[in-house]
Order: structure tokens, then sequence, then C-alpha cells
């Protein structure tokens, strides 16, 4: 089990991590399996989404915002309700096969961290398992 | 692979399960694993989120009913439609790492069993993993 | 690791995949373990709900499109944003456990194919492990 830290520069924000993942499934030199991915916070998430246009993650965001808004009137005195609410919509945990010891994503699929209540510094913690 | 019975008092309700699932998760005596949660119904879901302060889940559980709203003007007859929907957008099933023996959630993290449409008896299947 | 195709025929369309999936599990050849799907696409996903009435998927999928309308004002510019959403709020992946050689769902669940974008040929990755 590895552990990454991501270091989140806005509130709401999607962070591209094929690279570190891509890593971490490198040094577990696993031909063929999974990799299983855990957000260990209640602020922020993982998603899978559109790589090649920055656009369309601007757009999730977006939408998640109006649907969520962050100054509506919620009853969690430390005011970041809305966070709580996009994290348990988007999920903390996703699972991405392993072929030839790569992640085998979608052509147009990419790997987010949402950070929903930043800028902070966040954990993802990443477990590779071999299937044989 | 074991399962577990809970009985929600409400309709809509967040239920913490933490102990119940690291009771069986010590019962399998896996020292490093995963244990993933599944939930055999359509009504009903697993999310995870703050245990802190109960206003989180009371937040988490408003908002999903201002965005589906029972009444609203749905097809299916049983009224009931609004449950199915929420249990879609959060999700059935969850993994959590095992770490020396125990669930390795983040330190504000509880597992909650979700209820859309109780008060029932509710079924949870916990399945334990060792992976060495 | 196997893959299927889906052949959708509406733009938004559930389509229940028990019985490609479970044909895939009894290839398999496993009596007890866990089934893990992966949908490789960015405007598809993957969900668990009610097949005893058709009506529940067709209210999820207009309530999804009253929370994400098609026509709202996105930036992302090929104009399927609302596809690019809705398929993180359901996710990606699904694991089942299997019991005695079978998809272990609950009483009234079964496997949806969603199709935020269609009609297109999609891709549906299964793999099947064995948990002793």
């Amino acid at each position: 089990m590895k552990q990454i830290l991501i270091n989140t520069q806005q509130h709401c924000q999607f962070i591209n991590i094929d690279r570190q993942v891509q890593q971490v499934v490198r040094e577990a030199n696993v031909n063929r399996g999974m990799c299983q991915l855990f957000v260990p916070h209640t602020t922020a998430a993982i998603t899978i989404n559109e790589n090649a246009d920055p656009d369309v993650v601007r757009d999730v965001i977006k939408v998640l915002d109006k649907l969520v808004p962050w100054g509506a009137d919620y009853t969690h005195t430390e005011g970041n309700s809305a966070a709580h609410v996009k994290a348990s919509l988007l999920g903390f945990s996703e699972t991405v096969f392993i072929e030839e010891g790569r992640l085998d994503l979608g052509t147009w699929q990419s790997l987010y961290f949402c950070e929903f209540d930043g800028p902070r510094t966040r954990k993802l913690m990443i477990n590779v398992l071999a299937t044989g």
C-alpha cells in the first residue's frame, strides 16, 4: 500500500493524477491486476473523466457548484457542507484494471483527484493487486 | 463472505456502521487487505462521510431530498422513485483498505449505511480479502 | 479480463447487462469471488437498480436529465458536457460478489450500463477474481 500527497491550489479543483498513479503501478511491478484508489478525506473525492479538453472537468465542477451551492442553508456550522455532499456524490474510491504493467484506462479517460474545500495538502492511498 | 442486518428507523437515515464492519474485519483475522462492502437493495446505498458532527450527514440527506424530491412527477407507480435515484447517486459498494487488522479509514471518515425508503430491515454484505 | 461490446440505441438509455455479465462469470468457472466491472468511457457509466418495473430506470434517467440538462450553459464546445457530468455522478465501476458461480445480486437488483451520449458501440471490461 502506497500513499501519495497532493497539494491542491484552489477551493474546487480537479487534478489529473494519472502520472503519479502510473508511477506507483510501475514500481509495484505487476503485469496484470487491479489498482485500487482511496481518498481518506470527507471533502475530497476521486473520479474519472475526459482529459483532452480541460473544459470538461471545468463543466463538471460548475454543475456540481450549481446543484450543491456553497452558501445554501446548511446545519453544519463549519460551513463546508457543500464539499461533504459533493464528495459523497462522486465517491471516495476507484478501481482501475492493470494490463501489461499499465493502468488500462479508456482512450479519453484520466483519473482526477477532486478537491471541494481547498487549498489543502491531501492524501491518496493506492493498492496494487496482482490477479495473475 | 458475511452478511449483517441493519434495522433502520426512519424514512431517510444514514447509520454509522463502523463498529459492525470493524467487528467482521476483526473476525476475519486479516492483517493487510481490503474490505469490500455491498448493499443488495435498490433504495438504500453506502457512503463515507464525517462522523464528528452529525449535522454533516443531516445536510447530505437534506441536499439529496432537495435535488430528488420524494413527491415529484415520477412514472414508477410504487411512489419511491426518489429513493431509487438517490441510491444510484451514492452507490451500492465501497472498498476500504485494511492495515494492521483494522479498517484504514481517514481521521474524519466513517462508513454510513444510507436508508432512502425506510424503516426496513436491511442487509449489508461484507467480504474481507487478504492482500499479503 | 474479458471485454464485451454493447450497442446502445438511444441518446440516454440504461441497458440491463445481467445476462452478458453472468455469462462471463460462468465461463470464468469461479465458485466464490468478486466480479469487477469497468466502463472505459467518459460519457457512459454503470449502476445497479430495480429490474422489475422498467419505469424505475426511466425515472432515474428523467431525474438526471432534469438535474443536468443537455442544453445548459457549458464551456466544453463538443456540447456533451451533461453526459460527462452524469457519468461522473453514477460512476465507472461496480463490484459484485460471486457465490456458487453466480452474481450475488439482491432480489430486485440488476446491473445497468448507462448510456448518456448515444447511440454508440460501447465496451464493458469484466474481471472475475476467485477469493477462495
